[in-house]
């Protein structure tokens, strides 16, 4: 173990620096992972540009560690630390709750108050040589399973969680508003779940085509507003057209999982739904939408939201890539080195349809800060 | 048996008509049965004087009998019935779905296409001598209820399905925004349910003093908007206050009930409303309303509208009335005989906060039309 | 058309016969269906040599055409039955309710208790030229699925329900008792449904052997109770073995289908679910068990059990057999002529291990009776 | 705060002794309770006279403080508690998971298999002048409760757990096996829950005219068995007894409670219950019974068990307790000081039904051992 811990800090907003970090000490129900691999996120990207993700604000003065999507080695136990050994190879759940709060002792612990969470102020990320975290939120992975894979896992058990609050089951008919990286793996993970028809939506040829070619059974391109169409009438419309192109079936597709946060989606997705159908939105865009309040209520719609990750989703994500049902490596468009780190996040800020998922390996002995 | 059948037609937009109109053939299934009192409820004022409720559209020179809030006695059997006895006294459930349908055969007859609902185009209402309706639609009364009562089972059931979608239990802490007829029966009902603590939401201070002596525990008037504030802003003051007032608890109430269609009390029962609780959508306003989509999101709300009544509503219902939970003679503030329906139509028109319920009385030896 | 109708009758117990039947007239909402394929349960059998199941008796003097899994040809439409046309080839569901008590109009039509069941005193049987029956219980299958399987699909839904009551889901751990026809399509079922592993238990080393190769992940033998072994030694320990030779996780199966009814694999099933499993029972056996209540309670197990089927089962099945995921044709190892009918009960009676699914093809015009 | 810690302490099978028992050093995240009032349980007893309940076995040499329904005054606050403060006076959760385990982070921590649990080996109990316990299993209670009706919020919660386990709603028809301390207060809380009506059974007159008056609207002697009646006859017999006794309606009871652990209750239960009813086992008593099997899969009975209290049971039943929805002072039969526990176990032990609930207070500064 190396007592140097390189690290990725955001300074400020838009000032990022590689420079050496305190090594925290070890608590006795924590280990310290060598992380070795990590996937950039857009709320990543986001705290960079903006510092702040809704009521999460870097305050002044205090800097932060990027990264949350991870995976990495143990190199050190706790002294109460039963159940993992050094040199396990590990895929870790980045948020970590308080296990005291009425949320928690619920089972509801994605929504607990006081969670640590990596890279969401003012706790750090894990684009550093080393991170301490829980035992318990560390998921030993097959020896087949290589560290990027490991890493993601974490978008995979984000669309786990989706589909969890979807109570997706078996034969369901499912239509996945968004084909970047979550729309993407909610599609994959519908599939690997046992869903009749998994149908991809976007407005990009270019994702719709690698949709085709993942999880979806079939994919839809959003088409553009008629002139002087309204937003019902274009909703209307548009649910109208894919309940056809894909024989949806007389009420409407089962599930929808909105993973875009765009108005015409969330609206195209209500009137597509059945009667008593589930609609769950993972995407995150404005804070009010314009909603058809009525239709929803006529067909009895179930609509819920998703955030982070739940009970048993961390095991079964990692048993998904495991078994091979989900190939995240075709995800991955682009790989840096730590010392790259920034380039990596310039690439991700340009939005381009052809990055998907960007890799920032971890910090070696060759690594120069 | 009379063979006359006076009714009150809604001939035009605006236009209705005492006329004697024909008695419909007793089908196998069904029982005849003598109108004696009918509710007036918003959506018959609606389509008197819009002649439209949505989809649903009265065809031109279609005319149409008005009422569907409805008690009466059984006064003819068909061949197949042997649940009911002629003078039996039932409330009658006012709309009959078709049976053959996925939704029928799934339990989800409330939101069956094909259903026979009393006024609604193209089917005839309640405000007539004689109704025929499928025996196992209409549901015997005790002895001490009065017709009335029987009647205003009809709104009961509309609040008992608020409350089942709401996945109501003991205990919970419910917020019902609406204090009108069905707002009340809301408030009420949560109550008969067992819930811990029952708060009404209203602009209307009269009618915010019924609901406290009604089914309440506590009331909250909404409060005009600041300058400046935004809905957003708005919605947080507001439910912040009333979780203060009212000593919600940490993370807000466990259910609300949205018996308003006015988006300014969705907004702020999204904002009320804690991790994973349950909103039910009950008021129908306009058709598409700015949703505070990222605060449902983040909160796993669970959202889901009600549309009329399923299976066990109307017993649960004539059970509370039976039983003394729920008063609702208190409701009627005004009664008229049949021949002055119009009149009470004109009322129930004027939308005056002292009006709750507005019934009239069927066609007997004495009505002149 | 032909005038004759040829049935397989059971006149008394033990006593079957070939002779026509009279035709009964078409009800406005039937539809008669020439029957192709009929495949023999074990329950038609226990009519033949017992004349009852459970509280359905045979009358004396009233006999019954046998015969309940089944397809043919459209022939006939009921004066108002317009989503069929002759020539339409479907798999029908045998049993069709009243539509009208509680349990029909709460989705709940598989308990109907006037149920009209194929086959069921006094109701009779597919065996016969011609069958006629409610148009919705009707399933068009497509022009690739042969009427073997659309008759098949009757066993197919009684899996499908079974896991349905369980609440299946995706990544479920499933562990099957049973190999028979009905074990053999859960587990095959409860595959294509996307659980995580499926094992299938039995005491014949022939069919555990054809249960790896059907939809089982594994399969497991129930050893013999050694000397002096309670119930309980037993079923903990063949609970543990299983649970370490398929490395079950740490706290147990996520679901159990029981279809076996036999006391020890129930006892073994119960300590093998994990904390608040789910377990259903399909498999029928004595009126009585001896049940580990205590085990089941401390572990807060969810037991139910399994009848028929319910919404949405039949057009599941359809899917599951027409889109490949269940492959009935590998359950069929003996096919006989109508005429021989007897023949092919005299073989499932046997009960021989190599003996799966018998099917009996429908009355054609060279049929001799 | 004083420093002796006197204890009622059962040193081996049958044996107990008053003695000073040193005080255990706080951690951070606990508090210190000065107990005021324990009631006592069946289980203490158990211990007392068996050393053992099911797999919890006291070990040779290990004594342990009995008692865990309990209430008293925070007296002491660990370095990390901001909760509470000296002086509050509190309901204790007597058990206290470890919170890193699957079902723990599933908020199923009831069933947690590291479970620190008052007086079950190697575990001690409340019966010591102090005790320390986790600031978040520690319930403020108001002004006006006292430390009897704190201490009883215990069993409280244990009747609040079954029925959420029942999943009980509002208008359902209960019955509940059973009038002892559970089954009474079983009763009481689906009655405060606004079941519709809630029926008690017992063997004992005395307890079912004590039920009539406290929970109960209906209360039903078990009849003895007729001769060479089989199980099954007087499972049938006894049940359609009480269908008929208090108009429970055509299908059977919404929900049974079985808190006897007695066969012919069980059996009785499951042939009362109705479709799909639901059916929870309270009562432990022997470890297997003979379970009517067939009948209780063809009405798909939902039959589950509860154990111990989760999330929200505590604060639910101490708000029951506290508005008086429950009044568990009545339950109060016996009252003994510290110094006399050996009386008060003997009291129990006797099972008297007059005896209900035996207090023992807390240790004073006159207490002598």
């Amino acid at each position: 173990m190396s007592s140097e811990n390189p690290a990725f800090v955001l300074k400020t907003v838009k000032n990022v620096v590689l420079e050496n970090r305190p090594m925290k000490p070890l608590q006795p129900k924590e280990v310290r992972v060598h992380i070795e691999q990590t996937g950039i996120c857009g709320s990543d990207v986001h705290y960079w540009q903006k510092g702040r993700i809704g009521k999460f604000i870097m305050e002044d003065g205090k800097d932060m560690v990027l990264g949350h999507e991870l995976a990495g080695t143990v190199v050190e136990l706790g002294s109460e630390v039963t159940t993992l050994k050094k040199g396990d190879r590990v895929s870790v759940e980045p948020g970590v709750p308080c296990r005291y709060c009425d949320l928690c002792r619920d089972g509801k612990y994605n929504m607990c108050e006081d969670m640590v969470f990596a890279a969401t102020p003012p706790w750090d990320g894990t684009l550093q040589r080393y991170y301490n975290v829980a035992y318990d939120y560390c998921y030993k992975i097959p020896d087949h399973m290589d560290m990027e894979e490991a890493a993601l896992v974490e978008p995979v058990t984000v669309a786990v969680q989706a589909c969890k609050r979807a109570d997706l089951r078996g034969r369901d008919f499912v239509v996945v508003f968004g084909c970047g990286p979550i729309g993407l793996l909610c599609q994959a993970v519908a599939k690997a779940l046992g869903c009749k028809k998994v149908i991809g939506v976007d407005i990009s040829d270019g994702r719709l085509q690698f949709a085709k070619t993942y999880g979806a059974d079939g994919v839809f391109k959003m088409p553009p507003k008629e002139e002087n169409e309204d937003a019902e009438a274009y909703a209307k419309r548009v649910s109208a057209t894919i309940k056809k192109e894909f024989d949806v079936g007389e009420h409407g597709a089962d599930v929808i999982l909105e993973a875009t946060g765009a108005e015409p989606c969330i609206q195209t997705g209500v009137f597509l739904a059945r009667h008593e159908g589930r609609f769950v939105q993972t995407g995150m865009g404005r804070e009010f939408v314009s909603f058809p309040v009525t239709e929803a209520l006529v067909k009895q719609l179930n609509w819920t939201g998703t955030i982070r990750y739940s009970t048993g989703c961390y095991p079964t994500a990692v048993d998904l890539v495991a078994s091979g049902k989900i190939d995240v490596k075709r995800l991955v468009t682009n790989r840096f080195k730590f010392e790259e780190a920034e380039k990596a996040f310039e690439l991700v800020k340009e939005g381009r349809t052809d990055v998907i998922k960007v890799m920032i390996a971890g910090v070696t002995d060759e690594t120069k800060i």
